[in-house]
């Protein structure tokens, strides 16, 4: 399989998970901005803004949202997110299987956000994945009482 | 009013409007990344992504694909796109009335980017706003036939 979204939808290639849906999958980015910083892919393969359906795109929008209110709400505390799709290679879209970015923040980290996008690691990629589960199944929780 | 993209949707504060519909209106930046760099608002005043409903982001997400695609096919010749909505403060959120940003892109642009997001202008806005205008019309009667 060429597309290695569409490997990891498949169950052929490795991710860590941290949200499923029936047309959503949410993984951590392999190299991320911050820790936690999580992509949102739909499990049917379109590239980019181009060729997805703006229903696909709504989805993706909402379940981006609940991903940030998590991230805000977790273990990570983060202040604040970043939600982006780079949309073509001229935006640096370097998978092109589309996704949404979920990039966690914290008040006053610049220098830490700017180091992050060079250094793109996450010494604890396990434990960020455990944080964000918890805080969405708490969402879920708190919707359903 | 003391919020300026309120103060804009009731036509009290200025801008430059490319696109409208019911519940939302998108408008150039006033500093843009890029020349065409739009933000799309929810005509109805929330923060950030804490408090608007998951259907207004749906809604967002939509029109900001809808003028992605336009930027691409309008007199701009756009290659790609970068859309992003900065979630709070720490996400370099600076207006407290959502929005998102829809920021055209051109192949081998990575200078040019890196320069226009110092300088942040546009030397010839109105004409940006004409060929995103175009285009829009363009795709709307596209859908139609
Ligand atoms: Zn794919
Ligand atoms: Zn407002």
């Amino acid at each position: 399989m060429s597309c290695v979204f569409c490997a990891i939808v498949a169950g052929e290639a490795p991710a860590v998970r941290i949200y499923e849906a029936d047309d959503y999958l949410g993984i951590l980015d392999i190299r991320p901005f911050t820790p936690g910083h999580t992509l949102v892919i739909p499990k049917k393969h379109t590239v980019d803004l181009t060729d997805t359906p703006p229903e696909t795109l709504a989805g993706m929008a909402v379940v981006g949202q609940r991903i940030a209110r998590a991230a805000r709400e977790s273990g990570l505390h983060a202040d604040g997110t970043n939600v982006a799709i780079n949309d073509g290679k001229a935006a640096f879209q370097s998978v092109f299987h589309i996704h949404l970015h979920v990039v966690p923040r914290h008040d006053g980290d610049k220098l830490a956000f700017a180091k992050g996008m060079l250094l793109r690691r996450d010494p604890d990629r396990e434990g960020s994945a455990r944080l964000l589960r918890a805080a969405l199944a708490q969402l879920d929780e708190s919707a359903q009482e």
